[in-house]
């Protein structure tokens, strides 16, 4: 059945810009979100709403664009422009860093944040704004489409839903939630208004999906303290997962096979890799220091053991981000000064955007280190295991998403415990062959079984379910 | 009827030292603990287990001590020795900043706390041993008197009873929680063998009390997410209070009066006040950033209002207490540089314990400001009500136990919200006396109604509730 969706993202799957002669072109997004859609966008009818973010997107907002994704299935864009301090205001003051640092446990309640008439206005004058954009958008959509199913995204569109239904009660509306929700005294930090606000919106979709039943509980927990009341939308928990098959032909392609071989040429013997955006929730900072720790405990595995970090760049126009850059490197560097030697560096730290690059080190890993704080899912738990070559062991935070799928095949280890990291580290790589190829074969089934696809099929069943029962 | 109770707490109701002349002296603490049990200590038959802490205490260690309570009642006091490096790792390691800090929510945990081999020795050999010292001196006492009650005490305690329990499968153990119970999220900055360890101990006892009903219902969720399963103990909630005699007596001593002639002498036209330990959790920094930006807002107001913060130096041999106490003068020096004229300063910042001060400007206050960031019950929300003469209004975080039950007649503030607190701080000063008499009568009303002696016989009431039902 061919359905007709709408949604609704703050970054969209296309983004233009000019090129050199002055042209119109257009760059698809490599966002997890466009991958994760894929499946939706080739089978469906799809009309997708973003932000206007370039200067060209600005000039194309309002028309709706006849665009194709990468396997050549088309689709429509619509993209929102919004005045440019409202969305300085919702995007780098109300949705990062507030309400991803509340999500994630991230603030230092001590000192920060700091409620002022700054904030208030972000948000009034902001964050609303940017989701009446977003909102009515969806309301002229709607008005084309009225049967179409909207599907908003992630932690920036709370206050969308409630503005949509408001004029459009019978509506399809669904949300999906990214990011893990936290326990309900977390959103002590926002004002009343605020916290209300927000669940209400929420409130106002037919369903609201999460990664993990760890989220969704909490979720339902909270809108019972802040509302008082039971959450009047149905929920269900659906794991993002990743396409095997691109993965497998990605790790075959040229740039890929480039890149490993560069991997290869300058590997140590034993590969401890982490892949992260440079975001405070990914725990760099400890991990640099749980190696530390566990160089110290190995003399013997010194020159013989490296880590390799690569970490994309991320939302530097935030002070917390670019503060928290500033940090790793330092981190980094201590633990470097403190033991490299004449031609072996313990911590090779590279901070850019190179995809490739990853999937090369994916395949090369001997101990995959994901000690996230806390994360919603956590991709790269997925990614990486499925194209690695070595029979590499993954170490998982208890507080990733990703854990609740894959626990009994990880060394979990609590974020926070670097002496457990430490020894997490030692574990996997003394870990015996037979043992290590028993896990990793156990998290490629899974991820095969569980893949992108069965995630966009627990949200259109989730649908289906709503089309049978009595219309709002 | 006259009972028999063992009391146990880190800190006890007399520390012993020696006088200029070498002779013995025991000086009665004037911690709340103290006061609030004092009708227990007068009608009952008391055993007080506390930790030496001077040279003194140490050298009288293991006798049982005669001792009167101020009104003259005489108890039995023990006081166990710890090893001192286990009784530091206690206490400013594993008690202070970690529990504490877990329990305020005041972590930043991009950063802090990294629990490393360090962490763990304090828990191992500091927590544990100091918790089982106490367990060796409470079976001891049952030993001597097998029907006495035992009333733990606090977050210092957490695994004692569950020592005492395997010891003494029959005895009766209760437990007072006197800071806020978080979230079981809250809990993961702790590896999970020590989250599981203060769980498990405290449901060794029959009874659990807490302040408030959200710190006791944070607890039941808490052991199902930590522990799988419901709360095999008792929970109560009864929140502390004061002895309203005290302080009516109190406010009329020659010390307080000395004191209030000083602060009328030199005090402004209206007086915020406020009194707290310079404890992270009280939330001075943004109390004082809030009293800015109502100061930036009222230049009408400047040389005519003047804020009083009596603060009293608190646990200075821990990092985070030390710079705390850096970063709340900077700040006040910060708004007085800003603000200041001849003759008036905006910030009066007195940093030191004086106890008679403080009733002092109890009685003078016109606004109290009690803006914690999260905070047990707050007894500074009761005591000030009491002997005010001004018809004072009390501002009132959200996040402090003391609003469960003064919620209605306060100026309620998110304690996050710089820009509500000094809108509140606003609306206190120009609040008509009529409201304002309302408000501080009912307060009274309420105090009176639910004194110090109302705490003590909820949870005499429990006790009697458990021998009604079979003995486990």
């Amino acid at each position: 059945m061919r359905r007709k969706l709408i949604v609704v993202s703050n970054r969209g799957p296309v983004s233009f810009s000019r090129n050199e002669r002055g042209e119109l072109t257009a760059k698809r997004g490599g966002g997890g979100l466009v991958t994760a859609l894929r499946g939706l966008v080739a089978l469906h009818e799809v009309t997708w709403i973003a932000s206007a973010i370039s200067d060209e997107d600005h000039a194309l907002a309002g028309e709706v664009l006849e665009e194709t994704a990468r396997d050549g299935s088309p689709f429509r864009l619509r993209l929102v422009a919004h005045d440019a301090q409202a969305y300085d205001w919702f995007y780098n003051v109300v949705s990062n860093p507030m309400l991803w640092f509340i999500q994630h446990h991230l603030w230092e309640l001590a000192y920060t944040p700091a409620i002022d008439r700054g904030f208030h206005t972000a948000w009034d004058d902001g964050y609303v704004p940017v989701n009446a954009g977003f909102a009515a958008a969806v309301l002229e959509e709607l008005e084309r489409e009225p049967d179409a199913a909207v599907f908003f995204h992630d932690y920036h569109l709370y206050r969308a839903p409630r503005m949509v239904r408001e004029q459009a009660p019978d509506a399809t509306l669904m949300h999906f939630v990214h990011i893990p929700w936290p326990q309900p005294d977390a959103w002590q930090v926002l004002p009343e208004r605020m916290r209300v606000a927000m669940h209400d919106g929420l409130l106002a979709n037919d369903v609201i999906g999460f990664h993990t039943d760890r989220w969704r509980r909490n979720f339902l927990h909270s809108v019972q303290e802040i509302l008082g009341e039971d959450a009047s939308a149905q929920t269900i928990t659906a794991a993002i997962s990743v396409d095997p098959a691109e993965f497998d032909e990605l790790a075959q392609s040229d740039a890929v096979l480039a890149a490993e071989r560069e991997i290869v040429a300058r590997r140590p013997e034993k590969l401890l890799l982490r892949v992260d955006r440079t975001d405070p929730s990914k725990n760099i900072v400890r991990g640099f220091r749980a190696f530390e720790l566990y160089l110290a405990a190995h003399p013997e595995m010194r020159r013989r053991v490296g880590m390799v970090a690569l970490l994309d760049p991320s939302r530097q126009h935030i002070p917390q981000y670019a503060e928290y850059l500033g940090a790793l490197q330092r981190e980094a560097r201590r633990v470097n000064d403190r033991f490299q030697q004449e031609g072996w560096t313990p911590i090779d730290l590279q901070i850019e955007d190179d995809f490739p690059q990853s999937v090369a080190a994916y395949k090369q890993f001997d101990v995959l280190l994901v000690n996230a704080i806390f994360d919603g899912m956590n991709l790269v738990a997925k990614e990486a295991p499925l194209v690695n070559e070595r029979d590499g062991v993954v170490v998982l935070s208890e507080n990733a998403g990703a854990h609740a799928e894959l626990g009994e095949w990880v060394l979990t280890v609590n974020p926070f415990d670097v002496e457990a990291q430490a020894e997490a580290i030692h574990r996997a790589l003394e870990m015996d062959g037979t043992e290590r190829r028993r896990r990793i074969d156990a998290i490629r089934a899974h991820v095969r079984a569980h893949d992108i696809n069965a995630w966009v099929d627990a949200q259109l069943a989730a649908l289906d379910g709503l089309a049978a029962t009595t219309p709002r």
